[in-house]
């Protein structure tokens, strides 16, 4: 494995940067010197790369000269675009599901010429309007997929192979975040879902902050990620504080940095590495500052992850023997 | 516009310090060790700005000679007073309004003898034992305006005025702090009543924070500031966790960060600069380590503050193009 | 007092090691260089000092081989155990007292060997079911001392007074934790304990996260510290946030920072050293990266702590009249 602490591949998601500018216009249409603008401040607070978030920017809808004009932006920004990931553009959605699946392959295709290894993608649609009146969308359920209806479950591994298959051929894995109410809406159905996919590249990105801000009764993150990490080939972390009042029942959660939420990932990284977890890691946060904490958690995740390559066990043991006596 | 990131003057509150002393005498009376005391602790920290908050000291109400001893210390310590907010003595007080516009006139003055630029106040009375026995004060009601009372509304209009028309004579702004159920309890009846009162040096001191931490259902602070921002002439900045429990309705805040809390400051404050703003911006914070955490987002907010006066839109095009091209 | 803010020993506490493995053996029984993997990674986040906390390791109860190996181990690292922590084998257990008791005056003969000058001790009983299946482990009630029985109270002071007895003679001191619905349950308990017990050596440890977290109304911050401090000997920090929302009774508390949980350590710590406060601090926190987080408060914490003592009030008075004049 060739990553350490300095070189691992740790992007910042663009969750907190509108598809719609304020005068109303596209990014999507915008001149490259939107983009660019938008770009520099991600390099600005300390990225290298950049995990192209589509509800920024749809890179697998651009015309050949557009997506010319966006790889020339990262090129003079020196940034990187590891993975590149799909929101609520599910291949499982009732209604837009076949053009969310033309559009996942196009993204593909135009990830690929981007060089980007991963294409991230996920079950869950678009916001309701209960959930945009929220303070925070998760506050209120969203669509649900058919999760116990066998029909629905064979289509949605169709066509997660089928992408797995197109993915492979471009040189590209295919990872599935956890998300409430989808066929990834809990550590067991992803784990079942990947399997039943059975592809080497295709495999579970364990989002597990989108179940932990639930309020509702979730699973111990310490039980979720034991499940998931055995296939992780992608991760987008994120952290948030959590209690539940047994005076009232209450649940409250907030976002939070990694370092503060329930979440331990000094744990959590130790053992992905430890299984053998080598994928791009993404910082997503909501809420204030998004950017400025997702550069925040990008410095303190290079404090977690193996400065060097581990020692053998052996190896140790002999080194210890030796100082300790 | 003058002011860069570096150079821009971000003053701490004084909040965390009484005005009553351990002995129970007065910071008022005290001699000028303490006051030096309780500003190098100030200065310690990393601020070069005190806003004179009157709950430690009023500056109105010193003879000369104390005075003239409260500005050497200030020039011993090397310290700067852009600022002097008044607290809690609102002149649309039903008992002391009269009393409290006296000193707000004498306290224009000495600020300005100070070298201040900016006279902060609001309509907020003195706490009520109810909130005195809250863990946080404003988890319980306060006084509250007759802001539906056109009478009420013009006294205050008229006393805003006089100081508005005494303060552009001494060299001074006033700003006035957006604060739950007064004439400034919401974001379009602060709007109102500087246009009403319409002078140049009176404006909208838009310290959301107020209003996000209330336990009641509040505007977006996106459309607050949205308002607001265009008449704002300083800046009171604090944040806050906040979430609302769908199953039990509870509303839960507590004082965070500025990089922490709901409000997004990074686009905050690029916002306000671009809409101008060059105003003394002051660091609140209650709650544990009050001074610690604005100096901490003293240092923050200097990383969001432009460091260079902005290259002109069609220059930037420019630039871009020749990198880009 | 010789300590300045440099030099100051301020200890991890080893909570998020738990005393069995993965493999289901026991930290007790592990070799010597899984002792080392953990204390290097406590060393490696920046402390010098460690706080033998004995829900990881019980070194009353290893025999004089291993604890030489656990002595070279610290040796080899660098690190100091200025103090060791008992926790959950309360002397007043009404089924494990004696038991624990006798664990006790095992532990203060190994803590001195290892040239420890604080035993941490405690009268909360182990986790019961109800407290293991919570999120938070406080968030449901656990055992409680019969504090209103006089015959158990004077059992308990009995008890507390031989190990102090035997600790002076170690050259040990003794500090009982702030903990809830235990002899040491509020501020006044425990001070009329201390007064019982009456040794110079059997102090009070105001460890009052421990009851801030909790969900019922509590004592001010401010009177527990003011009450406990006279007879702080040693000190566990941690700090939570806290809110209490008036619409639902909801109280909701989540482990923080010490900066930025809702008691003030600025005020805390330097009310502390003012009244003679010359004892270990160590650093505890829950949940997330425990060890992390107290990494950060060691730093913090340095912050806080005067760098060099004190000027008497009378010299310090005297400098001031020079500079200020």
């Amino acid at each position: 494995m060739a990553y350490t602490a300095e070189t691992w591949p740790i992007a910042a998601a663009l969750l907190q940067f509108p598809g719609t500018l304020r005068d109303g216009s596209s990014v999507q249409d915008a001149p490259v010197e939107s983009w660019v603008e938008t770009l520099s401040e991600v390099g600005r607070v300390g990225f290298d790369n950049v995990d192209l978030t589509d509800s920024w920017l749809r890179i697998g809808d651009l015309t050949p000269a557009r997506h010319a004009e966006f790889a020339s932006a990262l090129r003079h920004l020196s940034l990187t675009v590891p993975a590149v990931s799909i929101t609520r553009r599910s291949v499982a959605d009732p209604v837009a599901g076949t053009e969310n699946l033309a559009y996942a392959h196009r993204t593909i295709d135009a990830a690929a010429e981007l060089g980007a290894g991963v294409l991230s993608i996920g079950f869950h649609q678009p916001l309701t309007a209960a959930q945009r009146e929220q303070l925070w969308f998760w506050n209120a359920a969203g669509a649900a997929d058919d999760v116990d209806d066998p029909t629905a479950w064979a289509r949605a591994v169709a066509r997660i192979s089928e992408l797995g298959r197109h993915a492979a051929d471009a040189g590209l894995l295919v990872s599935i975040e956890l998300y409430e109410d989808t066929f990834f809406g809990t550590a067991d159905s992803a784990v079942r879902f990947i399997e039943d996919v059975d592809l080497p590249n295709v495999g579970i990105n364990p989002d597990i902050g989108n179940l932990l801000r639930l309020h509702r009764p979730v699973e111990r993150w310490q039980d979720m990620l034991a499940k998931t990490l055995p296939y992780a080939n992608y991760w987008q972390v994120k952290n948030y504080t959590r209690d539940e009042d047994p005076l009232t029942g209450a649940i409250v959660t907030t976002p939070a940095p990694l370092e503060l939420g329930v979440v331990d990932y000094r744990t959590a990284i130790r053992d992905a590495v430890a299984l053998g977890f080598d994928g791009v890691i993404t910082c997503e946060h909501y809420g204030g500052d998004g950017l400025g904490i997702s550069a925040r958690n990008m410095r303190y995740l290079r404090t977690l992850l193996p400065s060097e390559p581990a020692l053998g066990a052996v190896q140790s043991a002999d080194v210890l023997k030796e100082h300790v006596g």
